[in-house]
């Protein structure tokens, strides 16, 4: 932690930072500098964000961190990459590309059947499915909850797909992980602590989604939360961030892969579904995920899309899918993965 | 609802959007343009986003809504202003400026009771305190939970202020609800629609902090969750949006207090310290929100900031908010509330 | 400046960094921590951006600034406020509240003169009008550019009102000149580098807006173009950054008064109707920049808004106007300013 | 266009506004909704933002665009995508992928021809380089202007590689057209209306970068601007948009390829080096944005990215340059472009 002084701070000031500095258990060393003198608190600040109250002291203009404050989820403490069992003989991490995919909401038996195999027959290893939809408006379909859940386990049966599908109450946590086989937390609840505390003391795979105004610090301090719970199993998820851009629903900020390659071991998916809004920009951003080296995808792709309870507008039909599919397996093979 | 069709959309393209139209129980209205055509969907709208899922069939480019979808919170369903009732004898939404105070975090028994006279002398009338804290970092401080809200009743038995204070999980309403006057949601739990649902089946007053990339609208909506379930004591609260300027933690979107002021009836209140992050500039936003026609305020105050476990940036010395307050009631005079 | 070096990093690549800062003229002092060092340049830093390219150094993770590159704009350099001179008499950074108001554009003699009247009767100060406009499409109407200061001038000449007006093209600054009071910069033009060299060599106030991505200390530099060419007559203008909501046509970043105050002695004007887009949200945001301690506004007021050229939903109506400076007056004076 | 009347306007009103649109040569239609009315105004609105104040009418609530506001840059117009000619013999927006590599600015004969042979060996078709520079800081480099031009044109005759440079100022079009084969117009220049014109006349290929806040739709305006002047060569850049983000310098907006494309017929470049302001994530956002579709890539490349007098550290190496190259080759070729 650097902390700057201001010009023309006394010497009393400076030593008072000192002080507090010694007795929050760092060592100061002060440079003094033609304009005015910053103090390094060497010692290890992470999770130490008391530190951010020297800005408070007589004579401090402000407090910059040096180090990141996450531990577990960082590729200093873990330079090799995490690889994440989904279900025996199915990873992700490794060379595999994992492509999820399904509807957006689990609506009836029929349509999620029906999607089931259209997108295995395309080669996606994950169904994914809502039971539990967080829904901006209290007069929307709210999804069909347990019911969702048979439907979705119905699903896996016929198809050998393993499911992955999301949990929005903490109190609905073990309801869902009888279930489910990758826990989802969607944007949403990205800083919702007490559900990631819960899915911490899991023994099952999170896809963590980042939030649409969440930082990849933050992002990464979400996974920490899951992580120091004991679970170590945390995919993130990638789904477009807020801007003010409205041709899309989202921004999907793609340079995050490269990003979160370099701070983090955990293994990375894109949503190009809620990141963009749209089917019809879906295909080039599943297409460039991959080239710039994600783990996997997850997808939204419905029978039916105009008849869709919810984000009819960014669902893929099975042809579009299958079509897309047929495309990426190329552009993963240059990237290194298969599909 | 508009729906725009593609220019070159056939005839046939438009017969069945109308008949879909029809099906989802609207009328169906065609504007013949000179470069495309567009038809309006007559009916109630709100709160029926699948016609959303228009966009999907063939022909159509995009789907535009008309209505606002909130009705409980709307100005049109209820155009006088709403006072809440905090405690018998103190209302919010009136002509009376309520002006809510105290530490980020509860820490001790001095430091909440000092904080509390010192406020109430300055002539605060609601006391603040977080027994529950959701951290960006798990290993920081996460509040003091039930002996936090133990020492906020003491505070309000020795000086008479009701208290305001925050839950984050669904789990813990009951618990909070027993102790608390008024029940905060935080910023990070505006969409978590679980919370939201249970604090609407409570006869408790509400206070509904904005997310950081939460528009106007979808504030309102989370809004209509509460009110939609019963509860209609609910207090609106901006408190910074997400933007890419650094020099504030957030940036105050104080042109919200006349734009809520038009779409609702709520009463509206605003949080300086959570939006600039700097002691320094929360005086003169509170000036500033009084000066707009906020109906009340929330500020960060503690006694010895650079001490504080979480915040200490932001919080104001009871000396400072006394200066801020004596200034407040000549601005909140002009403005028609008197303090 | 502060250059952090990777965990890991060699001895050797830390000796190549001292070398190279020791080159660019600095001092280098090295922290050792516990997981990482870091190295303090030591030296005025100011304008010495190369000192960024150390990045691209082995070892080095990144580089940290610690001072802010201005020096002209800077408090640290000119502590007491500044007051600009716009013509004999009339000061803005004192005690005064300077309002400017007009139309957006000028259109015709009667627009501009009965605008003019009817603004200096409600208590402005400075008319507004611009000649030469920047619109975002290359069919909406441009500005009557010559034609249109002339009948400013001729506005100025029947009511004695200073002028501001705008200028987009370097190659006009001389023109403008010869009409206007003070040289307007707009939001697009903040960081045309051209335009503010020319206009730091003339003997003229420049207002200059802020754009709508342009960070404070962004803005400030463009100032400093201002400034270190010679001209120190230069008021600032925030009229609303962008950001993710649509309810407003920019957010006012309010919180840029208090911040800009303690950055720069500069005086500071804010502009409403840019900022919002809806005349009714206008004068609840002029109340609050007075409450928050801005110098000055600038408003935009027509005579017949559903006709106008350009702007008409932000402008507001003479009457309205008026209304909204009655009240203004009383606001201005609890700040501590006289209309 | 639409235009939304208020709840309870009146009979009177709603006449007004018709009369008013039937003035501005419009048929209106109006649609009696259950809430409220909406009318239709039946015409090429293009162009007319005049309309847009009838929002300043009573009972009227807000009016609604429907058609884009460009023209001769949508699809619409020419469906069939547009091939620019660069010099004879090398078009962008056919089969061959572009790739423009160089320097940030040009600093010296002997850095601007060491880097124009290593990135034609590498298989680079134009040579940038910046000779007026636009940069934040009055004290930064701010580019060797014409000496600058003439040292591309020497790099241009040793190895035939065509050149890209950046115009700031309108009274240097003639200057730099004399050097360069493509005009580039900067991010802080997109809403630069009068320097627009201007390249509008010449018979030069214009690449217009996207701004940091600029919408897709006001970019595709500013590339009206110069199409409406009479020049048809341009070539659109996205270069990343600003965000809350700093992870990287700026957001690149991938999913503008497929918006882009699906709106305009023009060819769209990628900026990775300003929009990630890293070199490190320059590799991975090159292969994402030829997968995503894109016609061209601009790349920053200095010999020595330490000692580069600007954007040092998003700068590659030419070994790295030639690493990314060989892999985009494959991605390319995927993607169905030759390099």
């Amino acid at each position: 932690m650097i902390i700057v002084m201001r010009k023309g701070a006394s010497k009393e000031e400076l030593a008072e930072v000192k002080k507090r500095i010694k007795e929050l258990g760092y060592k100061s060393h002060v440079i003094h500098g033609e304009i005015r003198n910053v103090i390094g608190a060497v010692g290890d600040e992470r999770g130490k964000s008391i530190l951010q109250s020297l800005e408070s002291m007589p004579g401090v203009e402000n407090v910059v961190p040096i180090l990141k404050p996450y531990k577990l989820a960082s590729r200093e403490v873990k330079p090799e990459p995490t690889t994440v069992t989904i279900v025996p003989g199915l990873e992700i991490g490794g060379n595999r590309l994992i492509v999820m995919a399904g509807p957006c909401s689990v609506e009836s038996e029929q349509q999620i059947l029906e999607t089931a195999r259209a997108i295995k027959s395309a080669g996606a290893t994950v169904l994914r499915g809502g039971a539990f939809k967080p829904r901006t408006s209290p007069y929307s379909f709210q999804g069909m909850e347990e019911d969702g859940l048979k439907l979705l386990a119905m699903a896996r049966e016929q198809t050998g797909l393993p499911i992955v599908t999301e949990v929005v109450n903490p109190r609905d946590v073990e309801l869902v992980a009888r279930y489910a086989d990758i826990m989802q937390v969607g944007a949403r609840n990205v800083q919702n602590f007490a559900l990631l505390k819960m899915l911490g003391q899991l023994d099952k795979p999170v896809l963590l989604k980042r939030g649409m105004a969440t930082t990849i610090q933050e992002f990464l301090m979400s996974a920490e939360y899951i992580l120091s719970e004991g679970n170590r199993r945390v995919i993130l998820c990638e789904r477009g961030i807020r801007t003010f851009e409205t041709a899309t629903r989202n921004t999907l900020d793609i340079s995050a892969i490269p990003v979160l390659r370099e701070q983090t071991h955990l293994p990375i998916v894109i949503d190009p579904s809620h990141a963009t809004g749209h089917a019809s920009l879906v295909p080039s951003m599943c297409f460039a995920s991959v080239a710039a080296g994600c783990d996997g995808l997850i997808v939204e792709v419905h029978p039916h899309p105009e008849t869709a309870a919810s984000d009819g507008p960014q669902s893929l039909r099975p042809a579009e899918f299958q079509t897309m599919m047929n495309k990426l397996a190329e552009f993963a093979k240059v990237a290194g993965k298969e599909l």
